[in-house]
């Protein structure tokens, strides 16, 4: 591993050094594990004795927490945001050699930019384009008219149907299915006849989408994933969403078609959320809530109940299906209780 | 694009003319969307005004809407279903052209079809057999024995196991996993041990399953798929599940072991259907509804709770809790009451 | 098929027989179907009915219903898990001839140990390490340094990421994907900045992972499986998680970052765990429960909701945001009656 000096870490990134800027660190790690070496951040007084305990070579600092300990150490107004960058230099991607591996399979009419790599059983089809420097893992499917933008990391056995278009630096991991139809169906006679779906998915830049996440393609005009967006693992994003920029969206949500998700919002995981609704900027979404309705500003929404013991869950569950006949009972109560009080 | 005209389209699909006949079209588009040489639908008098205002080349509406607008039109009973078809017309899936890919592999003992289409880096195992004129996706693996029908379109990365039965037509989108063991484990001293899968996954003609959804193979008995269901995608079927004719299933449901789903029933999604109970034909449920016991007529069913802003939910959520004890307040209170009037 | 007789069963498995020892059986079946030649099994009392009718060949039984039928039989303590290995033994998995495939693709670095299978299209990356008697199915691949332990079965289209570590007599089903990167991401500025996700995921003996399940590595430590854990499918492992030995959940189950399950649980499905905590050993936890804070202690933890038809869910969920008001009116309600008792 590649060592870096304080001194150096400072040129890159700001911040102002306390101690040894020749201090060297090559690799992160936590303020509980640090050591020889390693670098750790923190960002929270709530740290402070784990901070003071710390084995680290080095620690990145919050600027409450400058003089809390005497190692060698870099102020910074975001800690973490500054550890990022620093592992980001220390552990780059596995990007491989540049090149096409001999079993890859890459149509006649790809075009395939400078210092791409292409790994082993990839398939490139027909009038896909691959920009510079983008690397397309092992079994990986760009499909037919596709296009991946410039230093694109797309790990293995991801699959990406025809016509999407996929920005700069994107990542995508796994498992992931871009531009497969979206469910739409039209009732025919008790049976269902299929919606070609001839909308696109189109993604931004430096989005990054988690393993076995689908984002199916428009029905007619198409499904945007616009700059910034991060998806964790297993979402589903139905046909025509709109996910505004640097929206942040946790595993196992799912988001019905046509729904439009503002920018900065964060949500989930296991969130649903309706289709044909917006979403504000700014939204905040609690783990398993389902959104139904419109939400036209920022906040947080919850629908997410708390959990008992189980004997105890099945007393109280059972009620919920009395609620609207005790909302009734207690309001007859509530008027006796008048008439009762009116006639002493 | 193939054009075609209004007089061609109502030779193949019915419906009656309003207009020119002549009148040429190439592209379905929305409403709203849709311009020179483009076909749009409505099919409500709420779509009136947009209707009237629309750019469409021509429209397919219901009778009701039939002198709505002037533009060369479609009068038919069924405007979305009609629209689908004619959009099947000018888009149809993207096939490629018959023939193996190179970079295939198949086994010496698979049987296949005539004018069929096998993909690069696609794997056909031993004894497999593919109906004539389906397509066999990049990087899909057909497993030893099983048997794909006429006309299917197996998009790339999927995977079928071995001794899968798959209909005519069968639509299966990327990352879809059918054949996999089901969870079977039998308890013995704090372990688990491993009950084989032997059953198989059959699914019948015309059915569409969406990416990345897993249908179990069957513990002794099969898992079955009826004719015309439509899956979405990341949809779980566990082992020994039976789904009946043309009922259609939206994104994230999961449906536990042996369950039996109806014929045209419409689920989800990210509905839950425990295991071991019937569901009647006809039956709707709800999104993020749990189905916990046997439905035996139709209807609609739910369970999903209405969000609210967090601080409102936490005040009520926690309350929750104490369901059980408010129930036998309003008792007591409703006793007392009755005691207090009698003594009046 | 190979046949067994009872004989040769108990000499494997112990168990006592009644009736003739030389009977032979070579495949199992429920006590509804079985048939000539095959063994079936009752555990319970409440199958005594169908044990008396069942057309079995023969039959395993608990010590209670030893003498309910007169056909060949073996007594066993635990029923299921006898019929368990029985069934193993008539149904061995397919693990195909070893040898490597001449299209898939293995690094020269790589280490194969002895009668490996490395079926079509799979590719084995640098460094990588296959143990004695394991298969790699078709088109999976194993990334840059992974591990894969003796006599793994990894089923076609599996992917894992690099420096995984995966021990023996481990089950991977098609479409998982073990060791993507977490969901690590500082915020600045209104945008997010990747953490790299630097650890590993460790997984140990006779585990077993379901269709599209997804395990991401560690962000600095690892992602820890112990041995014995079983995960159905459709399941996300987030970074950090650890799960303790002979731990079983079913599909579509969510687990957050650093969460730490104990050994011998149940869980799911579609349960979601909070990230940051700890459940203890032996809890069991719903279908649909979302737990969002520490078990301390075993027991059966439930917060799924009973369902309704849909016109009376309405009018009574409609209430779930007036519980804090109709707990505050209760209160205010036992107040006045008790100044009205009082004063009587």
């Amino acid at each position: 591993m590649t060592a870096y000096t304080l001194a150096e870490l400072i040129a890159r990134f700001g911040g102002e050094i306390r101690g040894d800027p020749r201090t060297s660190v090559s690799q992160v790690a936590s303020l509980a594990h640090a050591g020889s070496g390693q670098l750790a951040f923190a960002a929270h007084s709530r740290y402070r004795d784990q901070l003071q305990a710390s084995q680290a070579e080095a620690l990145i600092v919050s600027p409450d927490l400058a003089d809390v300990c005497d190692k060698p150490r870099i102020i910074a107004t975001n800690p973490y945001a500054y550890f990022a960058r620093a592992s980001a230099l220390f552990n780059p991607p596995l990007r491989g050699e540049p090149g096409i591996h001999r079993t890859a399979s890459v149509h006649a009419s790809a075009r395939i930019g400078a210092d791409v790599n292409i790994a082993a059983n990839a398939v490139i089809e027909r009038d896909a384009v691959i920009g510079a420097r983008s690397v397309i893992g092992a079994g990986s499917v760009i499909g037919t008219g596709s296009v991946i933008g410039d230093d694109a990391l797309i790990y293995a056995n991801v699959t990406v149907y025809h016509d999407c278009v996929i920005g700069d630096r994107v990542i995508l991991h796994s498992g992931c299915v871009i531009g497969a139809d979206g469910f739409g169906l039209a009732p025919e006679a008790g049976r269902w006849i299929k919606i070609p779906q001839i909308g696109r998915v189109m993604i931004g830049n430096d989005v990054e989408i988690g393993a076995n996440t689908t984002i199916d393609r428009g029905a007619l005009d198409d499904t945007v994933v616009h700059d910034g967006v991060k998806l964790d693992n297993q979402i589903q994003v139905a046909h025509n969403v709109q996910i505004g920029e640097h929206t942040a969206i946790a595993a196992c949500t799912g988001i019905a078609g046509s729904a439009k998700i503002g920018a900065h919002c964060t949500i989930g995981g296991a969130a649903m959320i309706f289709g044909h609704i917006d979403i504000a900027d700014g939204v905040n979404i609690s783990t398993n809530t389902l959104i139904t309705k419109s939400l036209t500003k920022a906040g947080t929404y919850t629908s997410a109940l708390p959990f008992s013991e189980h004997s105890v869950w099945l007393k109280n569950a059972v009620q919920m299906r009395h609620l609207d006949s005790m909302a009734k009972r207690l309001s007859a109560l509530e008027k006796q209780m008048d008439a009762t009080e009116k006639k002493e």
